[in-house]
Formats: C-alpha cells, sequence, structure tokens
C-alpha cells in the first residue's frame, strides 16, 4: 500500500522564504493568513489527506463507482464519510468569499492544499474540486439570485456541483454543441441532450448535484458564438433554498475507464430538464473561459500531486530494496545486497522527478499568488499584470506539469521493478489515474495552440514581454553571483533559446499558421523549462539566504541546491532540442497526404 | 474496438529492398524462403492475427485469467480455440529446428510474425512465446535424451514452457536466489520454492507445462555462483514421452495488475517437485544468458508491436473524428469541421510514432538477420561477427524500443483526446500492455547498464568498433550523394556525439564508475538514435532506388521518404541532449545523502 507526507515544510518554505507572502498583507485575508496560522492549516490538511484519504485511494480504485438500475451512483466504501469530514472541516470553502460561508483564506492556500488532497486520492479530491468550479462559475457570472440560492451550499459542500461540455461528437470543438435550450414562459428553460465524461456526474456524497451545462437556445446562431451556460441542478431548490423535485436529468451510464474510479464518469442525459440561464444568452463559452484559468491551474496541479507522491513511494522502495552492489564498491557489507538507491541510474530517475516537483511547486504557488492579486487587489494595474501572468503561465502549467508528471509516475513505477506492475503496490494506480490530467481541461496540443496562438499575440504580447522582462532583469541582477552562476547561467542559455523559438514564429508563422502548429508542443515545453529554471533561481537564491542565516534547515538547503543543480545540468539543456524541432518548421510534418496515414 | 492490420508490404520492403535477403541463401532454411513463400507465409499469419486474435485482445482484458480453488486457471473465452489454431498453422515452431518437426524457416521470419501477433494480442502472444522461450533453453543445453523428450511437443505446441527467475526477494539480482534443488539417488532433484511474475505458469490451453526454473542445489556456492537450472515438468513424462503423474509445482495465485490481464501471471509454489538439471551444475545463470539476446530481441518486439497497433488506430481516428479548422483555412467546407489530421499537432504525434516504427522495424529485423547468421553460418568469423552485433544491439534494441514504444502508445490515445481514456476504444488498454515490456527480462535500467559495462569493452570493444566502422563506411561513401544527404548529414552528427559519449566513458568512468551508471540510459537512448538513424538511411536508399525504378510503389516510397526526414530533423537531434546529460557526470546525480530522499 503506497503511503504518503504531505510537503507541508516545502510549501512553508516557498511562501515564507521564497515568495515573501507576507509582502501581499496589503490584499484582504492575507494579513489574517499569518505563517502560525498557515502552518496550522496545511498541518490539518496534510493530516486529513494523509489518515483519512490516503487509505481510500486504493479502495476507490479497486470498488470504483456503481451506477443502480435506477440511475443512482454509489461511490466506493469509506468515500461518503470522508467527504462528509471535508465538509465538516470547512475546506471546500477555505478560500471562498466569507459573505457566502467561505473562509476568505488566499486562494495560494487552496491551491497548497488541493496538492494534498489530489495526492492522497485524486479520485476523491475530483468531487469537491468541482463543487468549486461551480462555485467559481456562479460567483463570476451567476445573479444575484442565483448566487444567493447556490453559493453557501455549494460552499459548505452541502451541494455538489458538475461542468457540462463534452458531447459524443465534441470536446475540443464545443462550436458543435447539440444540446438545446427551449426558453419557457416563466424565465427558465428546457434541456435537451446527452452530455459525456461528466465527472463527479452522479454520486451518493451530497443531497444535491447543481449541473452547469452548455447548451443551444433555440435560435441561436451556429457555432461557438450560439451556446448558452445554464444552471440545472439534480433537484430544483425551492423559494427558500431547500432541496425540492427531482429534475429531468439523469445518469445514463458510468464510463469504464483506465482510472481515477473512485470517481464517477458519467454519461449524462437531460431530458426536457428544468434549468435557468447564466450570464448573457449566447455568452455560455465565454462565461466558461473566465474560469478557466483556475481550472486549468487545478489540472496542472493534479500532475505535481502524482508527481510527488509516486516519488515519495518510489525513494522509500528504492532505500528498502535490495539488490546489486555500488560500482563503486559495497556500501552495505552486511546485507546480502545494497540497497537500490545506491545505484546511478535509480537515483537520476528520483532526481529526474524530484527536481522537476520541488519546481513546479513554485511555479503552482507563485502562479496562485498571482491569482489573488488578480481577483483582490485594489491596484487595477497590480491585477492587470497579474491576470496577464495567469493567462500565459496557465497553458505552460496545465500543459507541462500534466506530460512531465504523467512521465514521472511512470519513471517511478521503473525503481519498482516487476511489483511497479501489480496493483497492490499502487504505482501502477498512479499512472493510470494521472493519465487523465494530460487530457482533459483541454488536452494538452490544445494547450500548445493557446499558448502560442493566443498568449503569446494577445495585448501586442504585453504577458510575454513582462514575463522576458522579469526573467532577464533576475539573470543580469544575479549573474555575477558566484553562488547562484550554475543556476542562473543556464537559465539564461535557456531563456535565449526561449527568445529565439519565439522569434522564429514570428517571422515564420505568420505566412504559414502551420509553422506556430508544429512548433507550438516543443513551444510550450521549452517555455515551461525557462520557467522551472527561473523557479529554481528562485529556490537556490532563498535556500542559499536560509542557509546562511542558520537556523538548522541546512540539510535540507543543501539538498535543495544539489537538487536544483541536477536540473540545470541534465533537464534545462532539452532547451535546445525544443528549439532545434521548431526551428525545423511545419515541411516535413505536413508532408504526407491524409490517406498515407 | 480497435482494428489491426499486419504491416506486410513493409516486412516485404525491408526484407527485399532493404535487407536484400536473398543474399543470404547461403544459410539453411533461406533458399527454401523464396520471395512469393515468404508472402504467403506473412499474408497467413496477418490473417490469423487479424481475424482471431485482435477480436479476443480486449476480451482477454476484460476478463482476464481466474485461478480455480484447485490451482487450475481458466484463460480467457476464445483463448483456447485460438491456441488450437496456432498449433495447428505450425505457427510455434515456425524456425525451430526441422529435427524436432519444426519448420526450420528463417528466424527474421518468426521475429516479424512475433510482431503481428504482439500487435494483435500481447497477452496471448506470450503463451508461444514463453513456449518457444522455453524450448531455446533446452535445445541449447540440454542433454540428448531432454531434447528427444520435450522438444518435439513444445515446437508443435502441444506442450507449454515457462521461464522461472524472479522470487520475491530478487529479480535482477539473481545471485539471492533461494529456491533449493535437493539431489535424489535416480539423479533427479527435488526443488523447493516460491517464484513470482511467472507469466503463462498455469493455464488451460495445453496439456502439459514444462517449466524451467532457477535454483540452488544444496551446499552450491553463494551469490550467482550457486545457481542451476532445472526442467520441472507440470505432468512428470513417462519414458515414452506421454504425460504422465502430476508433480509438486502449483500455481498459488494470479498476480492482479496494470495490464496484459489475458496473460496468467502466476506465483508458483514447488513444494519438492522433481526436476532434473539442465546443462552443468552452479552453471544456470550462463545457460539462461546464452538465451536472453533472443529473449530480450523477442521483448523489443512488443515494444514496436504496441507502437504499431496503436498508431494504427490513432491515425484512422485523426482522419474520421471532427474538430475545428486547418490553420491555413478549412479543408472540409462541406463538413461541420475538418478532420483532426488537419492540425500540425495531430500530424506531429502521428508522424514521431510513424517515424519510429519503420526504422524500429528495420533495426529489429536487421538485427534478427544476424541472429540467423549467428546461429547458421557455416563460416566462424561471420557468426562471430553476427553474434558480436546482436550481443551489442540486445540491450538497444529491448530499452529503446520498449520506453519509445510504450511513450508511442501514450501518445496514440492522446490523438483520441477524452475517448483515449475510455476502455471500449482500446487505447488505454495499449498503454497498460506496452508497460511491462520496460520491466521484464530486465527492466530498461539494467539494458543500459549491460550496454555500458559489459557490451562496449566487451573483446577489447571489437562490437562496438565494427558499427561505428559500418556507419562511418556509410555516412562517407553516400555523404555526397544530393538525394540521400538530408539523412546521411544527419547522422553524421548523431554518430559523432556518439562517439564523443564513448570517448567521455573511457576517459571518466575509470576512475568513478558512476560516471558510466548516471549516463547509462542517456547512453542507449543515443545509441538507439544513431542505430534508427542508420536505418533510415538504408530505408531512403532503398525507396530512392525503388520509386527510381518505378515499379508503382512510388506513393509509398515518397512517403517513407518524407518520414525518414521528419526522423532526421525532429528526432535524431536529441542525441545532442543525451550527450550533454553524460557529459554532466555523476556529481549532481549522486550529491543527496541517501537518507534526503
Amino acid at each position: 500500500m503506497p503511503t504518503y507526507k504531505a510537503p507541508v515544510d516545502d510549501v512553508m518554505f516557498l511562501l515564507g522564504d521564497v515568495f515573501h507572502i507576507d509582502r501581499y498583507n496589503n490584499l484582504p485575508g492575507f494579513a489574517e493568513a499569518t505563517p502560525d496560522l498557515i502552518e496550522a492549516v496545511l498541518g490539518e490538511a496534510a493530516k486529513f489527506c494523509e489518515d483519512v484519504l490516503t487509505p481510500l485511494n486504493r479502495v476507490g480504485d479497486k470498488e470504483g463507482c456503481r451506477r443502480h438500475d435506477d440511475g443512482s451512483v454509489t461511490t466506493p466504501t469509506g468515500f461518503k464519510d470522508a467527504y462528509r469530514r471535508l465538509v465538516e472541516g470547512g475546506w471546500i470553502g477555505a478560500s471562498a468569499p466569507v459573505e457566502f460561508g467561505g473562509q476568505g483564506l488566499p486562494r495560494v492556500l487552496s491551491q497548497a492544499i488541493g496538492e494534498f488532497l489530489v495526492s492522497a486520492n485524486m479520485a476523491f479530491a475530483m468531487y469537491p474540486g468541482l463543487a468549486q468550479g461551480a462555485a467559481a462559475a456562479i460567483f463570476a457570472h451567476g445573479s444575484a439570485e442565483q448566487k444567493a440560492l447556490y453559493l453557501p451550499k455549494l460552499i459548505s459542500g452541502q451541494w455538489a456541483g458538475t461542468m457540462n461540455l463534452t458531447e459524443p461528437q465534441c470536446g475540443t470543438d464545443l462550436g458543435l454543441t447539440r444540446t438545446r435550450a427551449a426558453a419557457q414562459p416563466d424565465g427558465s428553460y428546457k434541456i435537451t441532450g446527452t452530455k459525456i465524461f461528466i465527472s463527479a456526474g452522479e454520486h451518493d456524497l451530497t443531497e444535491n448535484i447543481i449541473h452547469l451545462v452548455l447548451a443551444r437556445i433555440e435560435g441561436a446562431p451556429a457555432g461557438t458564438k450560439g451556446i448558452s451556460l445554464f444552471i440545472v441542478p439534480k433537484f430544483l431548490p425551492t423559494k427558500d433554498g431547500a432541496r425540492g423535485a427531482r429534475n429531468a436529468v439523469s445518469c445514463g451510464s458510468i464510463e469504464e475507464k483506465m482510472g481515477i474510479h473512485g470517481n464517477s464518469t458519467c454519461v449524462m442525459n437531460y431530458d426536457g430538464a428544468t434549468g435557468w440561464l447564466v450570464a448573457e444568452q449566447n455568452r455560455g463559452l465565454q462565461a466558461m473561459f473566465t474560469m478557466m484559468n483556475e481550472a486549468r491551474l487545478g489540472v496542472g496541479v493534479q500532475g505535481l500531486a502524482l508527481s510527488e507522491v509516486a516519488y515519495q513511494n518510489a525513494a522509500a522502495y528504492a532505500k528498502e530494496r535490495l539488490a546489486g552492489r555500488a560500482l563503486t564498491g559495497a556500501k552495505f557489507k552486511d546485507k546480502p545486497a545494497d540497497p537500490i538507491i545506491v545505484h546511478p541510474d535509480v537515483r537520476r530517475m528520483l532526481m529526474e522527478i524530484r527536481a522537476f516537483n520541488e519546481a513546479a511547486r513554485a511555479l503552482v504557488l507563485w502562479t496562485a499568488l498571482k491569482s489573488d492579486v488578480a481577483h483582490r487587489s485594489g491596484d487595477a494595474k497590480e491585477r492587470q499584470a497579474a491576470d496577464d501572468h495567469m493567462g500565459l503561465m496557465t497553458p505552460v502549467i496545465k500543459g507541462v506539469i500534466t506530460d512531465k508528471g504523467f512521465a514521472n509516475t511512470v519513471t517511478a513505477q521503473q525503481v519498482f521493478g516487476g511489483h511497479g506492475y501489480i496493483a497492490e503496490h499502487g504505482m501502477e494506480q498512479f499512472v493510470r489515474d494521472a493519465r487523465i490530467a494530460m487530457i482533459y481541461e483541454g488536452a494538452n496540443g490544445i494547450q500548445a495552440l493557446d499558448l502560442v496562438g493566443r498568449k503569446l499575440p494577445k495585448d501586442g504580447g504585453r504577458a510575454l514581454q513582462a514575463f522576458f522582462a522579469e526573467v532577464s532583469a533576475y539573470i543580469k541582477d544575479h549573474g555575477a553571483d558566484a553562488a547562484l552562476s550554475p543556476y542562473v547561467k543556464p537559465l539564461g542559455q535557456a531563456l535565449g533559446e526561449l527568445q529565439q523559438a519565439t522569434m522564429w514564429f514570428m517571422q515564420n508563422a505568420l505566412g504559414n499558421p502551420d509553422n506556430a502548429g508544429a512548433g507550438s508542443t516543443d513551444y510550450m515545453h521549452l517555455f515551461g523549462l525557462v520557467a522551472l529554471g527561473y523557479m529554481w533561481c528562485l529556490i537556490a537564491e532563498a535556500a542559499n539566504a536560509k542557509s546562511a542565516a542558520g537556523n538548522g534547515a541546512s540539510d535540507r538547503m543543501a539538498a535543495k541546491l544539489a537538487t536544483g543543480r541536477f536540473f540545470a545540468e541534465r533537464m534545462l539543456p532539452a532547451s535546445a532540442l525544443h528549439l532545434a524541432r521548431i526551428k525545423a518548421g511545419a515541411a516535413s510534418t505536413m508532408a504526407l497526404p491524409a490517406e498515407a496515414f
């Protein structure tokens, strides 16, 4: 059985020493979040994840969700009780607005806790995650009445939520949506159609489920311009907010899938179900888009979370499993063989994961802080700059962290040898669970296109220029610092390559947009390397400062400095390969006629 | 449901146009294997795989194998009938010696057919594969009596076989083997111990199963020098070769695992089971090693086979699924959207798989031809050179083709978006099945160590020098050919990097062997790139010749030339990254104390 220990220390180091969270005390909710409070909150969350959710992870995978003939769905043993405890702890609304019953804590804390939840039990964590998403949509776009009716119950966790976008014929291309909405005299709509791949679509965790559904109002324009967003509750609320009559929406079946078995992935049938419009008519996609950065950030965190828990278990196994002798001579002569952590290739695997995880966590928390600024700052310029950062970094975090996070679970499984392939060790479940994060919330190829085709040129490249300026300034300011140069110098090289790649697109993609498309995934990963390399510089700087201050954390800081060097020497140089691929252009990629495939 | 079409045309092109199989007509069995015969044999195998095995692939995954209370095991519905047809077709002994009932066809044909079988149904294909392995071991090391008793039945398929190496406390490090063998007065041994992860350990496909078991004779030296190999049949054969009494070996349980559910992966309990020594006492590991090249080549083929079938299904889906419009303007204005194959990033994914598969197939068949030479040539020097090639290329084929083959199944799954995560499309099964090939028959980290630590220095580097000389000579001879230079020039670059990496090991690994260990996986992949790049040169040369000859295959040849360019421009340049990682040395990899992980 896999184990898990939430990286509370690392989050505290990142928030305190690297990102100086105290500098954000002007934002609402931050001053209250003192270091002691943050540590206490993270510690409580860690305990819940380690003690309650981790033991249920394999149970959820084995049992899965069961749909009964009446369309009801039972979640795995223990999920209902764990959900009750999650609700009682107030975790779902930790950073939700106080006016609707939330605790108003910084979002960056929710993201940190989100990582713990997913590491412990991804399938379980999706249930509250989707409720939070539904609440965010209604908060951003709902009427005052809708907010008052739904938000308190979604934020408390009394009711759950879902997102209904995909249909059998469309996923990425939502312009092909067929679900129809017929206006009723009372201002409501009758929703009819089939939605697929609906996570948490039906379950027994809450007394009601609030579905957010994309549909086409009769007579609406074709394509993406004719799609509207609706609230469709499983049970219609009464005027006073109680649970009323059953609505005409039901789970037709549960998908049989590769992983996240503990989450019910449903085909949802809407048979003239009553719904209410959210935001304006035909502006449904725009409404979804405004929440997409947060949702995609959350999926990026899933990649990190599974990479982290897989790493922890692989490291523990490598210290325990005996096989062979160190190349430099036996290290444990009293044992029949050395533990496999003595072998350089096993180390390589562990270091690759670890060097990624620590920087990815930094990138996530940095960006979550920007999200707080974008939502809470009183300064319009600050908000805009933070929003620019979010928009630019979202596809990078979603695409890169889920791609690499998945690859890391595969690497961690490899450390176990044959035992990694056997279900009881849990490593193969991490692989199967992590796989979905590369696909949903916009497949990673879509993230790459979003980055290259939309985020780079947006507002005349303002977001990109700001990021380049920040990283360049850092390199300039710290290039002469001998202690930092092992991190800063390779970053300078990678940044130069990213800038060359950007320039190459400017010169070659206008004439032939396929040149951007064919290089988009490489560009996204090149961008990710630069962002992670920058995070390693900040971490190394903070680790040096902390070591110099001599506060007893020097072993931990020394490990960070060594891990960052591994990243700089062995991982960051992939930037040159990405640039070479980008510069190869689209010709050979697009050469074959379709029928040759 | 996934479909499959065996690449008979591609195998014919490789054997005929690229490797000129007619030049091997001096070897026994080759002259009989005329192009017409080869095409007929491949065509029959293709039909069997496409029509009989492919439909059973998902059945096997869903049903798995069931162990009953009496220790017997039932294979999935349809497997028994398919196995009967495999036996009737004489497929198991296609390239086995005629004197024991085989057909004596070239081994290269068996490997080609092996790819088809695994593409169609990997879990099924493992049953005959293990019988072939057991036959090979007895052929190489058994006494005349053992050969006469077991080979005809293993080669016909009447009996099956297994390999029993792994125990709970040891896999890679077989020196830790605990299974005991006690000598009996009649010359037999009583075998006692537990073996795990035994593929095809128990099943209902054949009337008998011949287990090959590593065990330690009482009083034998500790470690790898005290291990012997035994034949332990499920039913003891009578003197005249009939099935006799039940032996004391039984299946204790079936492992619950990530994939290959249709194959029974068993815990095997030996409770004083009767066994007979194969080869000399305490020489069991050496006996296993002599068969290891063939077995590992077979596992490499598994990586290719799943990459191929996953590619075929992804390509079909990409031509059919509609989403979005081409970046260069709508291609199918009459449809609500373009098929996704118009999108450059989808093309990139398909091209990456395809450009790998075609070269990997060439590398496999080239090496299988060397295996034929090594086993059948009358010329000792030719045999030695071929054996050198086999030894050198085996870890590369096993490690690189299974690593990339798995990654390719993941990429192919990605083309399907959300549908790739759902079981009914079969793409996620390819991922789960392909994963094991990176682990068994020596985890890929062990392949890398075998390459760097054993195969490079062996015989004063004779095998490596021969390979370098051949590729260098090719580059020299064809460097001026304008039609080939897009393939030859990048290969020259990559070869130079491989030679630099080799030199770096010579200069830095003697003093600190960790420098070789930390770079071993990168070296293996760098080697693989050069080998595959060389294959693309040979393919391009043959494709040019065939196009010039104007025999009607020019579209197919043009596609090959374009695919090879993609490889040269986008995949081969990874060589520089591998070199950079190797040259980074072991310092940052080994820096952390074990307790810091």
